[in-house]
């Protein structure tokens, strides 16, 4: 039986998007994504009943969840701290990161972030600003900056 | 007659929103701005029966409707290339134009941008990202982050 090649390009976060029209967004950019390269979409399971407060509890279990689905991949934490770049610059990255086999996996914090060992275990932080961006906002706007890129790399329009 | 005092804190762009999951989020966060300080929003005629190639002659056109709102206002634009700000700094910055008596404009250009005349007519180019962001996505940032600044300024809870 041919084994299933795995998926290149992955997107993980905890928890699912609760707000509707932010999810309708998510699914908007990820099947324009899906229509230039594979890409798989991990709403890992977020933690549950604590509080604000219980932020530092909440981005562990959160991390011990995104592991599981993790293995040998190239891993780009989103951090408003991280590296920035152009869309270019990004297109430009995703394109170098296609031709590896090793698979991409990009992971957007829940609403305390992301645990200190997901950051360091994290071969690259990228931001997509220096200010704190909420993180349903984070998710959208990563999705969008995935589908720009690729039609850079893939010379197609932008489809507005 | 009492005269209204003009608002001192205005958003413009040209065109209306069209995309109902944008217009709804846009509405969302404009409430919650309102509900910490007064905010206008003035969408502004864009330019139409233009094509994609026309980029520069939609972007004189919606100048001109930009500029006929503009007053003495300290006016801001937004341009990846601009300066970028935490949302703290964001919020700091705001701080001290609302102790102003001139009122504060922010302007988000249309899907072709801004053209040179207005970019170099404002006071601040403001970046909220490097990467180039749809402009749909760049109003809803905007004002997530003009919220998020006005509660930190106001020493507010964050309303997710």
């Amino acid at each position: 039986m041919k084994q299933r090649s795995p998926m290149r390009l992955k997107i993980l976060w905890p928890g699912k998007t609760r707000s509707r029209e932010w999810k309708t967004l998510q699914e908007f950019y990820l099947a324009r994504i899906r229509q230039l390269e594979p890409c798989e979409l991990v709403e890992v399971k977020e933690a549950k009943g604590l509080e604000d407060w219980q932020a530092e509890k909440v981005m562990q279990i959160e991390a011990k969840n995104l592991e599981k689905h993790l293995r040998d991949d190239y891993i780009i934490c989103l951090l408003d701290r991280g590296k920035e770049m152009s869309s270019e610059d990004l297109a430009r990255f995703i394109g170098e990161r296609m031709a590896s086999p090793r698979p991409t996996a990009f992971i957007v914090g829940g609403f305390a972030g992301l645990a200190a060992g997901v950051l360091e275990r994290a071969d690259l932080r990228l931001s997509l600003s220096r200010m704190t961006f909420s993180h349903e906002l984070c998710r959208v706007a990563l999705l969008e900056q995935l589908y720009r890129a690729l039609t850079i790399l893939k010379g197609k329009h932008y489809a507005k």
